[in-house]
């Protein structure tokens, strides 16, 4: 059976998936970190693990393309020569692109639109008329707005000032626990100890509580979810007329969180209801049975 | 010459003070970090070289009494301790507040009122009827509303806006010349390559530019100004009738940019006219000659 191979090589992991042309999974194989910008020879390295694997449990005849997306290449600008590098060494035909190109062909499926991931972090892109755009995700200190990380940020930020106030907040209590702290400061202490996976990691449970019932982790999730919107609406505004329709949700607080995503949604609805949304929760390697559709 | 020495044993340096009972400095010395939490032994060794090297040039027997206001003695709770191992040492009357008191005590000049610090973090402290209270002061991630930090981070987020939205901003091109950068996203990279103090040290630049008239690095300021005269009005809003009249800044950010610091007071006033503002730029030590209206 003719297969395509579709490679995400990120900053924590590789994924290397051998798919028929419907997205179908026959094989897949993980392998450790791929940034090139922040280890250009252990990138090459998993890469090869990768596909070698693959390799060793589907013909090698029946490939037909590899997609490999990679974390960092467009800032070291190589994928051309990595791309010729496993061309060359596996005899098959090897595209290189990022990994956020590799996100958008596969959230839009081929087609032009908008892609929001909203996970530990968040980023928008957009791609319209073989155009690619971005907005946002300039990092937890600088951007991120919307993600996991900045719903448990906002819930910290609301329970201290009410803490502050002296007033009642039902966010205190289940954050202390969360925490594993026995009071409001401790609970401070404890977070700043956390990285950044960890604060994301407790967005979970504030969206339990909103689901609950609990109206302050309801108005938490409804403003970062606006704050999200925003930068949605900021991409779309750099569209030509007539303006893609398509809007791919990625990344977990998007993909588990209806609430969060419908909310988001009704936001940009708002300004542009023939906006359609889609929800991806596909790996991103998929996103090579698109290729030709981008060329 | 009778005289009282005054200390302030902070995270990264103590500063010992004698002082006469106006203020005036008779002799000062400084030693290395003293917050207790962080390195109980090497703060006692720190105090002890100070007092040590205060009494090495004062004569002893004209000290009358020694405040020292120590980081991290709240949560560890050993004041009394400390004060004791002192004074038996030294045999001169020591007693130990935290340094957050010793700070409302100086800026205060031993009256009630309000403490605002704006410096590379912020804080809201308030002394009503032997009662202290505080606002905010919950780190960069959580807090430091208004602070040196947050005017650079606010910067930065700022012209990350523009750039995404391709609008032009007057921040983006000296952001990426004082991060030694080529273009904006290296400067992001460098951003999360600086500590704390140098991305604070950065708000002294901001407001150089709202100085010359830039309107966006004004803009900056206010809203950071006006969000820290929220906090503190969240603190005021505590005091029971009537209200203590004197506020107090302090920090680099309060003591260097009369803009912002009549902005806050402004924005105080608008609500509070009686308020009236006093600036602090002395060190803490002095606040040992306030000691005694605090009984």
């Amino acid at each position: 059976m003719k297969y395509v191979i579709g490679v995400d090589s990120g900053g924590t992991h590789i994924v290397g998936q051998a798919l028929t042309d419907t997205g179908k999974v026959l094989f897949e194989t993980q392998s450790g970190p791929g940034n090139i910008l922040l280890d250009e020879p252990g990138t090459y390295r998993n890469l090869t693990t990768i596909l070698t694997t693959i390799f060793e449990n589907m013909p090698q005849a029946d490939c037909q393309h590899v997609l490999i997306g990679i974390a960092g290449v467009e800032t070291t600008g190589n994928a051309t020569e990595v791309a010729n590098y496993f061309t060359k060494k596996f005899e098959v035909k090897v595209d290189v692109i990022s990994d956020a190109q590799l996100a958008l062909l596969n959230g839009l499926e081929g087609e032009d639109g908008t892609l929001v991931i909203a996970g530990t972090g968040s980023v928008v892109y957009g791609r319209q008329n073989k155009k690619m755009m971005r907005y946002g995700g300039w990092g937890f200190l600088l951007g991120d707005t919307g993600s996991a990380y900045k719903i448990t940020a906002e819930a910290m930020i609301n329970a201290l000032k009410a803490h502050d106030l002296n007033q009642a907040n039902s966010l205190i209590e289940p954050l202390i626990n969360w925490l594993n702290a026995t009071n409001i400061k401790q609970a401070v202490q404890k977070y700043y100890q956390l990285n950044r996976k960890d604060v994301a990691s407790l967005a979970a449970k504030i969206a339990e509580l909103a689901e609950e019932g609990d109206q302050t982790a309801q108005r938490i999730l409804i403003e970062q979810a606006t704050a999200l919107a925003g930068e949605v609406l900021g991409l779309i505004k750099q569209y030509q007329a007539p303006i893609p329709e398509r809007i791919a949700f990625s990344g977990s607080v998007l993909v588990h969180n209806d609430f969060y995503r419908e909310t988001l949604l009704q936001q940009i609805n708002h300004v542009y209801p023939e906006i359609k949304g889609h929800v991806v929760s596909t790996n991103n390697g998929r996103g090579a049975i698109f290729w030709e559709e981008w060329q």
